[in-house]
């Protein structure tokens, strides 16, 4: 008896589909990468060399590749404007969906992708939030449920990429969502994934400026921000994203508990080693994601795949996936507009007149 | 020749007085402490065993001990809510003051203080914050004003207490001013320190919960509470201050620039021990702020003493006491409102209706 | 065209044979895994579970295997006792090796497995030593070449085991070489990486102690030993190894240069959380070479893969391995005679009679 | 009723005499600094300004100090060839006295103070090593007491002073009396305080090198040497002293016990300041063990005067002194010689020609 593995096809062969594309190739061994689909000639240039070999199928029109034969699964790693839409024509060919975060940025459109998705039970739709499957998480995680902090009343986390003079952030804001969309969904995905996802915010403030990249500001958006999302039963998350790290990326969270509390990489480095030199002790830090995240997306990969070959649950659900954005909306807002903004006990948002 | 060194009197020997009073005593080698001045029969007590066999006259009549001969400068560590009329009546006395940080927890009872001093420029009258001693704190300013981290953006500051289980600190809310006023107003005074006085707030957010205390509900105050002060020309402080730390004593400082960031007690640490058990690697942190902040009090009385025996400048300005209860103060009400406050480009609150 | 994959099997199933042939079958792209050997009827029932359903011939004979059609290469980790006749015979074979570490634990065995070798240059024969292929290692080479230290002198380093209360040490250290040779055989190539494989010692010291296992006197073994190798030349390496850490596994290297020092896993540390809790901060730590290692052999299986294929240098020399068993045999020497051990500058030892 | 003051004189005011004058003049409230006797013009300079104004009596001429009225105890921090000298000179003058490490370079000089202390029990005769005093020392000490590592058998201690490139430790290597005696004397003593100072050498053996200082070797000396003491019963201890580091002083201590390990400065830093920058992130370390050991000093001083004034025990007893310069020795000895060097059970050497 040989070993059955999942069938998967790769749509976008970006930066983070590349990165997708070679783990389900190299490092998921219950997956076998059959097909990649992708509109760019550089990426598809990309495929020739790395993807073909290994006797992958390369597409540039996404609906056929879905046609694929044999395909069970699709991993989504394209733009975010077509997460959405491709994510519900894979869930119409009854294949299993890896979608890359955010399903999009408006929470209209991630809720059509929910309800496409419970019409069809049977196949497991995930929206990769990758903290979920690094190591060192799921530890925290593993830590609280065992008591060693009490109970979990404060969360603060943080993503902060080094700062990229390229001037990509800048364009890239047109269209991202915002700060607390873009990246401080997954501090929020975070707080719903320690806090429990059955909270319900009851309060959000937030506040951002332009310290390295004023002309972020004709898109409203912001290089630093801090936002603090009160949520009902006495919990407070509180979050800063930043794209003007000098040193490298610094993604940290705490989690603070009424007997103790888990921080993870409140001490960033790159690897074991210290320079001591004439000015003191150095070590480096991960320059982006990759450095920090790598083997959570391999995890990430194989999780799914046995979610999928195993009919088991996945990690996470697709709701949170939109709860994630929609907070990350409502702290976009609240930055932009200045104001606080209010939600009943039960989720409801309480405009200003009635306060 | 011999050196003439300051006379200062003590008033108040509860715990803070009882270490002012010990480092004017011994450990400010140009000081001479010779008067103390309590109310308290058991503080007395202490007096009589610990400062009167060293010559320290023990007074129970504050204004009798203004008057002890020779008298060049009082140190005030009594209750907060006389701190105000001491610090008036010393300086109307011709006496430099250094003053436990409040002045008050009434920013028109702190502009009296500083009306009085106004008028006698030759007295040093100083409110002690203690951070502003701190070796590590100094150190990281000089680095900043070096130009090693850029232009400073963004800070972060906790003020973070081990849990009391005696109740005390439900009591203490009634007249504290608040967590904000009480706690964070030494990360309030850093902001003032390292992004400069003249900053004024643009905007101010608050949230709050009562995680172990809900006795403190009844005062308006909180247990735990995060703020966030957004200022003109582009800087943003925000704050955390918790009385709920299972492990000790946890102040935090990061002063992040364009270019690079600082921080200060990252890794918090009792001292340079470290425990390899079957559980892992261990290391203590201090229990309380004496744990952490011994050797800038130290400082702080050695720092005022050289002041006002050379007439040098102080390290601070006594506005900046004011300042940040001010602020702390705002903090306060934001917390308590659940609303956002705004202010104009010259310091002036924005009434709701104006916006 | 598809990719040629390097067609690899394995000798030997047990706790390291299941780690090398899981990495070649699933963790190294470049190689394809098809066939293992292993005496042991409860690994070949393992190998029918896990090996097998990936096509994975199975083999009990080693003569056998080595016959599979098409193999390119083998990877040796059967018991220590048998790696040089099946690493020779392999050769004979005219197929690849790479080795388990040590070859042998006697200095003669080794040098015939490099004879072996020798006559076969366009093989690739390789003996394992992990921390070649470890990040950390590699990242403080490229900064001691960069001259980031100035000139290397010292080199501390120890391999420290967490306690097995098993016993299972002492009967291993029967047939191990002893600690110097088993444990720090690893410290001591890596000397030879960082110093440069042509020096020469100069003298050599070794003190032990059996402080948990007394039983281990009886094969003239310890359970703790210290160990200094001067080389000609002005440098000196110094060893810990230790089967007593109550934590977990601590390798720790320093290299200790005219101008800079670097370390290698000072700290300690099973992944980025930490947490605070009444008693301090603690974090865990890894519990074994696993926990530390894993990510190196997966390299060392990958860069053998790529010398295969693509005809490269080994990254390391054969003889090396030789070298570095000798020292060891030295330092063991050195710690069961008692006596120091020299040698002249062209590596002739010195006998006692002659100082 | 006054407080009675413990009145001390202070012989010698180089570097570390000025450190404890001004210890005993400012940090050291039961102490009085009367007299300061020096042969130096210079020094007696710096005393003019510094001590005499406190009512401190300057002498050129020790004997004369000793005759000082009221003197009861003597600090002596002259160079080391008087320190035995002037320690019984004080003895005979029925004068507690605390010496600088070490009380003599030569055994059999410091057993003649021995012998001279001896004939006084009335007094308090203390030869300060300074380790003895520090907080974290102490607090490692502590935790061992309480068996948190169970029984301790390795001891890892280093001391590394940042390189002083003035030539000064050349010189100086004329009457230092070797690496190991002038910088190892200290983790000897520590050896001493942690294993018991009940121990017994079993063998030493110890290999040095002249890394950046090759003008070293006309007096037979090294600026990195290594060497193991192994003990009767089971313990080692091994050490490092270096005069090469880059980044600053490295004074590191491991106790390695049968369930633990404690270490203290493992990761030596400055204060509690890190700097995030574009190479990563750095902390400074100090330069000196004024940077890590000023308020070990002032313990001791405290310490020592409390001991004179009470009558209690000293924290370490005087012949322990000794034996750590006599252990300092056989080290050196064993570096000049390339020969390992062996004791029986009850300590007495034993000679080549017997093994």
């Amino acid at each position: 008896m040989t070993v059955k593995k999942l069938q998967v096809g790769m749509a976008g062969l970006g930066r983070v589909g590349k990165l997708h594309a070679v783990n389900f190739l190299q490092k998921t061994p219950r997956a076998q990468l059959v097909a990649a689909f992708t509109p760019d000639p550089a990426e598809i240039a990309w495929g020739r060399v790395n993807l073909e070999p290994h006797g992958v199928t390369l597409y540039t029109n996404y609906d056929e590749m879905l046609k694929h034969p044999g395909l069970q699964a699709v991993a989504i790693g394209t733009a975010t404007s077509v997460h959405a839409e491709e994510t519900i024509k894979a869930i119409e060919q009854d294949l299993h969906v890896l979608c890359e975060k955010p399903l999009s940025t408006d929470v209209e459109v991630c809720r059509a992708v929910v309800q496409a998705a419970k019409k069809k039970p049977h196949l497991k739709v995930m929206c990769g939030f990758s903290r979920r499957f690094d190591d060192s998480y799921r530890d925290a995680y593993a830590k609280m449920e065992q008591g060693l902090i009490g109970r979990p009343a404060i969360i603060r986390s943080q993503t902060c990429d080094k700062f990229d003079p390229s001037g990509f952030y800048v364009e890239y804001a047109a269209w991202s969502g915002g700060v607390f969309v873009d990246m401080s969904v997954h501090d929020i995905d975070l707080s719903l994934w320690f806090f429990g996802d059955e909270v319900l915010p009851k309060s959000i403030s937030a506040h951002g400026i332009t310290a390295v990249q004023p002309e972020l500001k004709k898109y409203n958006d912001y290089d630093n921000a801090v936002g603090i999302v009160e949520f009902w039963n006495g919990k407070i998350a509180y979050y800063y994203c930043s794209r003007m790290m000098a040193a490298g990326q610094e993604d940290t969270t705490e989690i603070i508990g009424t007997e103790g509390k888990l921080t993870v990489n409140g001490n960033p480095q790159r690897n074991f080693v210290n320079l001591y030199h004439n000015g003191g002790i150095t070590r480096e830090i991960p320059h982006n994601f990759m450095g920090r995240f790598s083997p959570a997306f391999v995890q990430e990969a194989n999780d799914f795949t046995a979610a999928c070959l195993d009919n088991t649950p996945l990690p996470m659900k697709l709701t949170n996936a939109v709860k994630a954005v929609e907070i990350g909306s409502y702290l976009q807002e609240a930055l932009v507009s200045g104001k606080q903004i209010h939600f009943d006990e039960i989720g409801r948002r309480i405009e200003k007149a009635q306060l």
